[in-house]
């Protein structure tokens, strides 16, 4: 018999990476993958081609009179360099110890499938569903989700609902349950330090000319101060502080500094001065080097003066920063700190609002009871570091509240070698899905 | 009939990489290939194993009596990367506009195969040698001649000669006869700044932990001051100022900085402040980023925290700076700056000292008359920003001056995509050992 394992190593096996060109046909593969499920459940499905990778949906058949939840999730993947690093390869899915371990794992096949096969066992169990149920499964949230808020914008007849769901968060402890109703935005820039027209010789020409790997290093050093608060000016001027019931109930969290040290296996942890652990994580923005480079990257030496070097940086943004805002500011300090000798390019990337609501509406309620009922604890509110770009924009194209219940563990290693998912956080994705609808149904 | 290009091309199309363990026999075949070449002018030749890459020794039937002249050179090449770069493969040589391009052919295959053709020509149209010649060619210059010493320390007995010469430096201006008189030294260090265990989501973790990319930038920011100036304490304690005659012969060199601009194609010259371009290059000391890298180098955006990151290091090196000091300096000052939150870890390469000889004794005269008689011009005195690690040990193990006559164009690109070797700087190459010889036989 066909069990819900079998359907997420089949869904896993896809290496949907969004952002690598060479990967657009999985990336399609995959999308087709989903509407072939939809259907062997009885919902109608298609894709819609974008200018980029194609959206997903899917609907049940329509039941007059009921409430409709949209259920979003993604299905493509991060990267997996580097992949050496890797236990078992990422695009074959295996179970040790209790875990899935596989690229999309946890982010976000395993969760987005739980929905799917939560949907599917209520179908099989009762015939019919509480709630009318609509599928949006894009292919491109890991780069920035462009192509979805056009979408939506364009279908939003079709896409009217009550209360949008998405599990695409974290656990603050394992298996404990978590509502989440905070994330960080995010605005990503590249900066390329280009200095002679080829690589020189170090020897030959050392001395005379700027190095550009040099340069960027000193221009990269101009971001924050030696107590890792953001040198950029005005970076914190829209920064609205959490409320003091946050403060309050972030205190109380199953979860302690020595866990993030267990957690990221870091020296210490560090961070913006005057602040605790989860208040630098929700509440405080950041300026983080996703990846720098520049010269020989090889082993053993080269003594050359690169021409150029580039680094990747990504801010997490809070409430009320705005992203364009954000970009320009620190673009205006990267330019205006620009080393002797070298010319700085600045180009930027993806932008996601930040997103806060009020997690105790009637639907906050519901989804709050649902997580109780499954788990049986009540559940931990949250916000979180991470940033999902369209949780914004299905609150002001749709005008329905966004319900967030992650099924991350802490150790998930989203975005990282070993991305893996507890089975048990699986099993339970499925039943959260059932007694979710049947409480947002009340 | 073959051409002394033949050989040329032959020679260049080893992919004789010493710093990459894949091109281990690729190294050992073009050693083979120097022996056959020997062996077709008659000469006495053979492989000595090292613990590294071979050293080709070759030497000229015995003829009692007359002097013995010793001819450095290496047949190992730097590595190719960016080849992307590159209008040719490197290691497919052409002739284009009166130039061979491919990797070698400046460094050093084209300068030394130009020594042996010398001889097999002298030999072609005399039978017989003015002096007796002893060649030496090494296959681990690039990686820092580890192996040359002690080789030469045990042999001292077989390689007794009056005096070294070497073609593996610069000419000040194309085919502008030069001497090369002084070298910088080099010490070269590799840091690893370490993070957290893997690879961590921005998102997730951005703001609690140290990011390593970062804290490397911040690092390494604090080798220089914003003028250049290297800024590791006790840097400059040992630097000798050049004496006035040198001063001024520089200044009278046919060469501008208008001709670094161009050759380079940097923005603008950018050096230590108080410093002529040629004295940053020939009597300054330097620390020169050579590779950064961490986190994700791939197109698109990745939004990891790096787990570590790296930088390497060289620190060209004039009289009186000892290697190993500066090394330990430099190792003290980044150990003292480690940003919080990281581990950073040094660790130290290859050393070369620096160089410089007196220019006026009598082989140093028979060497700038070989120069002028090739060339028509008075030969150019100078130094070299470049290191040639065994300048020193030739020095002191042989006890026989060395003598530098580099056949380098000043746009020959060695150790960068299209490094290449003017066909004419090739041919007097021929004829400057062919004069060189008898001229050291006066």
């Amino acid at each position: 018999m066909r069990t819900p394992i079998d359907d997420l190593f089949e869904f896993l096996r896809f290496p949907s990476v969004s952002t690598e060109p060479a990967h657009q046909r999985d990336v399609a593969a995959c999308a087709d993958w989903l509407v072939r499920k939809f259907h062997s459940m009885g919902l109608a499905a298609e894709t819609h081609a974008t200018p980029g990778h194609p959206i997903v949906v899917a609907r049940s058949a329509a039941q007059p009179g009921k409430r409709t939840v949209l259920i979003y999730g993604h299905y493509d993947v991060q990267p997996v360099d580097p992949v050496a690093e890797w236990t078992h390869p990422p695009f074959e899915p295996v179970v040790v110890d209790g875990r899935i371990f596989a690229r999309g794992s946890t982010d976000n096949k395993g969760q987005i499938l739980a929905h799917i096969l939560g949907v599917e066992a209520t179908l099989q169990e009762s015939g019919e569903l509480p709630v009318n149920v609509i599928f949006v499964v894009e292919g491109e949230e890991e780069i920035g989700s462009n192509n979805l808020e056009p979408f939506l914008k364009a279908h939003s007849a079709e896409l009217v609902c009550d209360a949008v769901a998405i599990s695409d968060t974290g656990m603050i402890a394992p298996g404990y349950p978590t509502f989440t109703y905070g994330l960080r935005g995010i605005t990503a820039l590249e900066v390329r330090v280009k200095g002679p027209a080829t690589d020189l010789h170090s020897g030959n020409f050392g001395g005379a000319v700027a190095n550009p790997a040099t340069a960027l290093a000193r221009l990269v050093a101009t971001l924050h101060d030696a107590d890792g608060r953001v040198a950029v000016e005005g970076f914190y001027d829209d920064v609205a502080l959490p409320a003091d019931w946050e403060l309050e109930a972030w205190k109380k969290l199953p979860v302690q500094d020595a866990d993030f040290l267990a957690l990221t296996g870091a020296p210490e942890l560090f961070g913006e001065a005057g602040f605790s652990t989860l208040e630098r994580l929700w509440s405080r923005p950041t300026v983080e080097v996703n990846g720098i480079g520049g010269g020989f990257q090889g082993e053993g030496s080269k003594t050359v003066i690169p021409r150029e070097a580039f680094v990747k940086l990504t801010c997490r943004l809070v409430p009320h920063q705005d992203p364009e805002k954000i970009e320009s500011l620190v673009r205006r300090h990267l330019e205006s700190h620009a080393p002797r000798g070298v010319k700085v390019v600045v180009e930027g990337g993806h932008y996601a609002q930040p997103f806060l609501v009020d997690p105790l509406t009637p639907f906050g309620m519901a989804a709050q009871r649902a997580l109780h009922r499954t788990f049986g604890e009540i559940p931990a509110m949250i916000r979180e570091g991470g940033s999902i770009p369209i949780t914004r924009v299905f609150t002001e194209v749709l005008n329905a509240p966004v319900l967030m219940l992650g099924l991350a563990d802490p150790d998930c290693r989203a975005h990282a070698p070993d991305e893996n998912l507890p089975v048990a956080n699986f099993e339970n994705g499925i039943r959260l899905n059932q007694l979710l609808l049947e409480e947002l149904a009340k």
